[in-house]
């Protein structure tokens, strides 16, 4: 039998501990994990494009654990009443190949996507970082918010959407949860003063969602929503403010912000300041980019971090996903050999 | 939610209709998906190699669904306790991106892979051919000999494998069917006067099981077993005896029989056959081989037999696989915000 977190036990999971305390220690896996970055056998993620969006599978694997996601993004969605992400993934175990944990990764993307920024800002922003301007208010906003307060300290937000509703929806979901909100009414104006600025945007194009212009010195850009080709939020002139991290530059140089500016435009890799062979920020004054597309890592940090919370609970169900014969040369005994009556 | 056959659902479909009818009527799925091979966005499957063995994932999509099977492949599995291959699959909505059907794979990939060697020797074998030679007695070996029966007529066997135990398990299962099964001790031996040889060992390695002075004019060769980078089954020799087709050739070049010859080799894709714009066997003299590998049409065109042949059973069951938030920008509502008591 496989292991199995569902939509129902994984939202019994999150309402019972909170999206902020899950958040903040699954920060612990990624950065056990990412300290180890070089034992990771890691590849591009596998895209397959198409006018309504994109579908992608995501493995990576250690010597001891193979895992994988399948995730989509389609921009439209939410206007035809679907999510624009879904998700779900999958725990193996290498030396036999079998599938061992099955989840539901529609939220538990929304936890890692989260969980990695505040794991890269608490690195890369200033230490007294409190405010951060939110440009983009749909499914990942409430859960950049509750990261960042968690790991950070943040609690003042500044909100821009397109959307008003998606704002308002983002105001009636954290107001009551202790945030100090600013609605806004661009994209500049939220930026005005804030110490981070997390661009989570969803229209597939190469978009200008933050200028160069409303860029202070000292701030940190979460860029989150630039991850695919041709689907980009900064202004290319802000890459050049200061030093840009990503997480794995092959993937990057595909899908993130750098797209657009020369293929040997000099990056630093995130796993290489946890381990402390590159800086990190190196002054206040400092513009620092975290170019963000998600990589498979940090899906193997959260699986197995959701593995071990649910283990021995009742919200680690089982399915039966991979066959079992007594004789495992024997795969056609189990669907029986009709046997002629004598 | 998402439609599921487990193991235990697909059990009981096989058991009900039998796997030979089955996989008769899943050749009429994968012809139609074959003609129609140019409308589909094909890659190399995606492997992650270890010295235990193999895991693959297998995506494929047409303008509607998309489809991915996950599959290992581990030689030294049966020796542990452990099937060599397992699999699962999906299909989805390109529309929208969301996982639709989620099904074991293990057993259905063995009906699909001989399914796939019976719809290619039906265009490639000699018409009158009643004789298989099966080397190689594993998991693969009753699926292989009941497709070719239900497809081609095939019923005569002669068998050989390297482990006396494999063999006597398929005469235990097929004996009672009304096979002719002749036991082999070699390989060699098993070849002689057979129609069609299909070769299906597992061993990960360069290995010879099928010599070229053991192949006579007129026959048609199945070669299932070298199907990874460092494993295959027939000496080369055998590939200059006659037109050698493949499934999708930039994936076959990598782990097919042909990675043992030149990058420039000439090769048939069995498509154009079915389509009439290639060639299949010309003369009733000519040696036809067929190098396959697996390729993920082949899984989609599966799936979707099994999707139809079980929609509306009480095999088709569902998993809480997709969230499915009531607004699609409040993925976060579905956690709820604890608000404070007042």
């Amino acid at each position: 039998m496989t292991g199995f977190v569902g939509v129902d036990a994984m939202v019994r999971w999150v309402s019972t501990h909170g999206a902020e305390r899950l958040m903040s220690e699954m920060v612990s896996y990624l950065e056990a994990d990412y300290r180890r970055w070089t034992s990771f056998d890691k590849v591009e993620r596998m895209a397959s494009h198409t006018p309504f969006g994109v579908i992608e599978l995501m493995p990576v694997s250690d010597p001891d654990t193979y895992a994988f996601k399948y995730v989509n993004g389609h921009p439209f969605n939410p206007g035809r009443g679907y999510q624009t992400v879904t998700a779900f993934g999958v725990l193996a175990d290498v030396h036999n190949g079998y599938p061992v944990f099955l989840s539901e990764m529609t939220l538990l993307t929304a936890l890692r996507t989260a969980a990695t920024s505040a794991m890269v800002a608490r690195h890369l922003a200033r230490p007294d970082a409190r405010t951060m301007a939110m440009i983009g208010a749909g499914s990942q906003a409430e859960f950049q918010a509750l990261a960042f307060r968690g790991v950070l300290g943040v609690d003042r937000l500044r909100v821009y959407d397109v959307d008003p509703a998606a704002t308002a929806k983002l105001v009636r979901n954290l107001a009551p949860m202790g945030f100090d909100i600013v609605v806004c009414d661009s994209a500049a104006e939220a930026a005005r003063g804030a110490d981070i600025v997390t661009t989570c945007t969803a229209d597939k194009a190469s978009a200008t969602v933050l200028h160069d212009e409303d860029v202070a010195s000292g701030m940190h850009i979460n860029a989150i929503g630039g991850d695919c080709p041709g689907k980009t939020e900064l202004d290319p002139a802000i890459l050049s403010r200061g030093p840009v991290f990503v997480e794995y530059t092959p993937q990057t140089r595909i899908e993130g912000e750098i797209q657009r500016v020369a293929a040997d435009f000099p990056v630093t890799e995130f796993w290489e300041v946890l381990a402390g062979s590159r800086e990190g920020r190196t002054s206040a004054e400092q513009v620092t980019v975290f170019d963000s597309v998600g990589f498979a890592i940090e899906d193997f940090s959260a699986l197995r971090f959701l593995r071990d919370s649910v283990a021995g609970t009742d919200l680690a169900q089982q399915i039966d996903l991979v066959a079992a014969p007594d004789d495992p040369k024997d795969l056609f005994g189990m669907v029986g050999a009709p046997v002629p009556a004598l």
